[in-house]
């Protein structure tokens, strides 16, 4: 497993990376569309696993539906896609068979995984189409190798040094040496990385910017994690060798970027 | 119970109607607020009453505040505000007692009320504040008196003609008798209070408009209705004598606001 690991990490990530680089933004577009729409069914297999019937495809179209609206028209299209997403969605569960038993909770999971993975992933996108072009692909860089350093320093920090449990019901492979050991990476990987990609971001904002990722992206894990343990599954699939499912892999890139936008937006960095 | 329903309606409607007409938009904003998280806190009491670990304090405290950001600061504070409830609900999920049973369906109701809550009621109170003042204040009324004119007319046509039943799984009292009353009734109510109100709207879009209404009230009714059933709850609280609890007086009222401000916005008539 952790051969199979490294080597997807080996290959997938600098594609990832040339994807950003080398290739208009609507690809890397695409792509995130592509994986919130797996993350997305991965979710409600594991909803859907545990008895709540909150539908695949209805959901899934509608997310589909919402992220086209957020990249044609921005944070308008989003909003006006997600309020028709929490109208449609209610109104067919009338129709939908064994109604109305489970109508609420099978609405709700839903909503909340069309809201979750459209509002996250719009800002993921926007982090490379709000700035001028060349920031925009230096922000992504950035943003995406200093979580990935950040996620390396927790798993093989924990792997050799960790002995205290942070939390055994929800996640119990993660340790506070983990942890510790992703705070330390992702600050090192922050100051690095701004070296390296020549990002013109004053030091007090590289600061700021690891601090919010040093808590949210491990935050994106944890939460991920209780609705796995909730569901009784271990990885959310089997689809990325070594890795887990699509979901497990995006976590803490989805939950980590609005507020690394917000971060951005409110420091006047982006407008 | 028919008596006190309608010694209500008697003194209710006038004092809301005289709220819009007489006092500034806060007011009417405001009361808005409350009636919203009344009703949303009768929705998450019977989620909780069906099992599910929604909380109540911080899904309420959490609409509020997404409600206070979408008066002060408009569509774009309603968005910031919805995708800050999103990451925060499932944080604080982390922390609650007992977790992660049923961390996900816990989740994703409270996303759910939040969301629909704050999506729907802010479109209703920026129908009165987004157009001119006049318009605004004309297109409140319209909109409260053909909802509870096609309401009425759903009623006293059900109860006097009413024989084959619409949707006995969902809402046994519900007739396609009552619906065509409520039908025709919107109908005749939109194109009266266009001439009582003087309202500037050509009448083919006060024929949408009433389509729109027609369509979207009773649908916001079964899909309320729904949900009742689903958590075994008849009304949806007892506070108001007569009508149940104020989701049941606010569900029509809601789910057709963003449809009619869309409509309002799609054909030019507001911007």
């Amino acid at each position: 497993v952790r051969r199979a690991r490294e080597a997807v990490a080996a290959v997938g990530a600098p594609l990832v990376l040339a994807i950003i680089v080398w290739l208009p933004p609507w690809v890397l577009l695409t792509v995130l569309t592509a994986a919130v729409l797996l993350a997305a069914d991965e979710l409600l297999t594991m909803a859907r696993g545990a008895g709540v019937a909150c539908g695949r495809w209805l959901p899934l179209g509608s997310l589909l539906a919402v992220m086209v609206a957020a990249w044609l028209l921005g944070p308008q299209g989003l909003l006006v896609g997600v309020s028709t997403a929490v109208l449609v969605l209610p109104t067919f569960q009338l129709a939908a068979p064994g109604r109305p038993q489970g109508a609420l909770a099978g609405t709700s999971v839903a909503v909340f995984t069309v809201a979750y993975m459209a509002l996250t992933v719009a800002c993921l996108g926007w982090l490379r189409t709000m700035p001028a072009a060349g920031m925009g692909i230096r922000l992504v860089l950035f943003f995406l190798l200093v979580i990935w350093v950040g996620d390396s320093g927790a798993y093989y920090v924990g792997r050799s040094l960790g002995r205290h449990r942070m939390a055994p019901r929800i996640s119990p492979k993660k340790t506070w040496e983990g942890l510790a050991g992703a705070v330390v990476t992702t600050y090192l990987a922050a100051a690095g990385l701004r070296l390296a990609l020549g990002l013109e971001l004053p030091w007090i904002h590289v600061a700021g910017l690891a601090t919010v990722l040093a808590v949210c992206a491990p935050l994106g894990d944890l939460v991920e994690s209780q609705f796995k343990r909730d569901t009784g599954v271990k990885d959310s699939s089997g689809l990325i060798p070594g890795h887990g499912g699509v979901l497990d892999r995006t976590d803490s890139l989805f939950f980590a970027a609005p507020p690394v936008l917000a971060y951005l937006l409110l420091t006047g960095r982006v407008s």
